[in-house]
């Protein structure tokens, strides 16, 4: 529902476990879309169908609304494009900030990235010891492009697997 | 939500304005999609977004959620693709059936099509005088299709136009 400024960073280490106040599992896909990505999650016990801006950078126009758990099944098993992201997500406060941090699972396992929703572009927060290099601008760290360029592949001659 | 069954016809004559029970403007676009299409209507006073399988024929998958109608608005402005459908849709009862007739505006201007949803694909029902020609499984009449190839250009040489 309007403008999300989110800024996203890789992690560095397992420290961050420590400070995980809970987690939930998210499976997710993509029905396509041209100027829009428009996505299907089930997450923990809910589903909610998400609607974002495919412009790059912090601020994207998004939309999101609940929808029920067994339509969102249906939508993925037969009208999702191929490559699904599968991933358990963490949650953890830092200095009075809400952070993000997804642990990607399957052909996305190895990548942890952690994602912190800002009021405004320069908002300042205060960075954990575990927050690595910002990838906010790197559309290879979209969830819609890892669907369909997963991390495993990457470097190893992907371009030519599409 | 789930398989709908519907069967498309084209209109013949005025008829049928004699028995329209109520009647309210739409306005939609189209977010895209691969194997389904995203539309955002504006109904009335009321908004929905609607995904609905690409597969043709009579039987499609389709989900359909109410949102608020500036958000509708907004994706309709933000993010539909170009080629908007405005139509007005007209509600008549024939012999226990609802029939949905659409009165195409703007571009497609000159289109008025009779949708009936049914039960089951071979489900009995009884024909209204001003029923004319089926259009369940010509792909051009699909709105999405409409969209981007508007009636009023069929038939001039509308494939140079894209």
């Amino acid at each position: 529902m309007g403008i999300e400024i989110e800024r996203k960073f890789l992690v560095i280490g397992e420290a961050w476990r420590d400070a995980v106040e809970r987690s939930e599992p998210m499976d997710q896909g993509y029905l396509g879309g041209e100027r829009a990505s428009v996505r299907v999650r089930i997450a923990g016990s809910g589903a909610f169908l998400n609607i974002k801006s495919k412009q790059g950078g912090a601020s994207r126009l998004e939309f999101e609304y609940a929808v029920p758990v067994d339509e969102a099944r249906d939508m993925l098993d037969a009208l999702a494009l191929p490559g699904r992201i599968a991933k358990r997500r963490h949650y953890v406060t830092h200095a009075g900030h809400l952070w993000e941090i997804d642990e990607f699972e399957g052909e996305n396992a190895g990548l942890v990235v952690a994602e912190i929703e800002l009021q405004s572009e320069d908002e300042a927060f205060e960075r954990p010891a575990w927050l690595g290099e910002e990838v906010t601008h790197d559309l290879r760290y979209y969830n819609s492009a890892l669907a369909q360029q997963p991390f495993s592949l990457w470097g190893k001659g992907a371009d030519k697997e599409s």
